[in-house]
């Protein structure tokens, strides 16, 4: 198995509506609604927005409803831009976790949780490269 | 906020198991195991494995203990790859969700679930693009 990731599948209770909450940050997503599931070119993988009943039959698991142990982070170059990208979340409805502070670890994050529970750190790792194109290099 | 992701954290009970378990699968981390956390370098992103019950508080969100409607995938280049991934993830301990089979969608994908509860598709996609170095191209 490559050490790679191709795609990460958000499970949502109501497409448009969780399409509309990525669209407000500045997502784009060529899918057509037809498809009933929704495509954003992440950087050289795929984040996916998919109904959670059926990703859970796909999937092989049982669905306990609520969080279960998973959370993406969106690095950015500043802690300014953390604050921006927390503010642009509050703006498009998310619910603000933690607001944007100095971390133990010598950066600066704060987190949100989009409208389906799913959590998003957004931070300033000042130890990590963040390339051109946002790839990060440990 | 650009349209990527940098990190994709899966919590789990026994890092040091779950580590393993991604060794097994032929992935490397060069974190130290005193950190706490693994960091594997994934493509243009990292995928860390760090304790579920630190990542439910730093994410701001309560453990309802099961699967919480994400799910990750790895796409590979023929239907005879899918079967060689769920082979090794069946020999590092995964619980196979599903065997590789023909999808409705005209690929071919097979489905594990990790030690922690993390599902992974495997799948065949001829309709999308892998680059060289397995970057997913819509």
């Amino acid at each position: 198995m490559e050490q790679r990731v191709s795609l990460v599948t958000l499970g949502v209770a109501d497409l448009a509506a969780a399409r509309r909450f990525y669209e407000a940050l500045g997502w784009r997503s060529s899918s057509p609604p037809e498809i009933g599931v929704v495509f954003f070119q992440a950087g050289s993988m795929v984040l996916a927005l998919w109904s959670r009943e059926e990703l859970a039959k796909d999937s092989g698991v049982a669905d306990s409803g609520g969080w279960g142990g998973m959370a993406l982070a969106h690095n950015v170059r500043s802690p300014a831009e953390v604050d921006a990208v927390i503010a642009e979340a509050r703006a498009a409805g998310a619910t603000i976790a933690r607001e944007g502070a100095p971390t133990s670890w010598g950066g600066y994050s704060g987190a949100f949780v989009d409208p389906d529970g799913h959590p998003w750190e957004v931070a300033h790792n000042p130890g990590w490269t963040l390339a051109a194109d946002g790839a990060v290099v440990l």
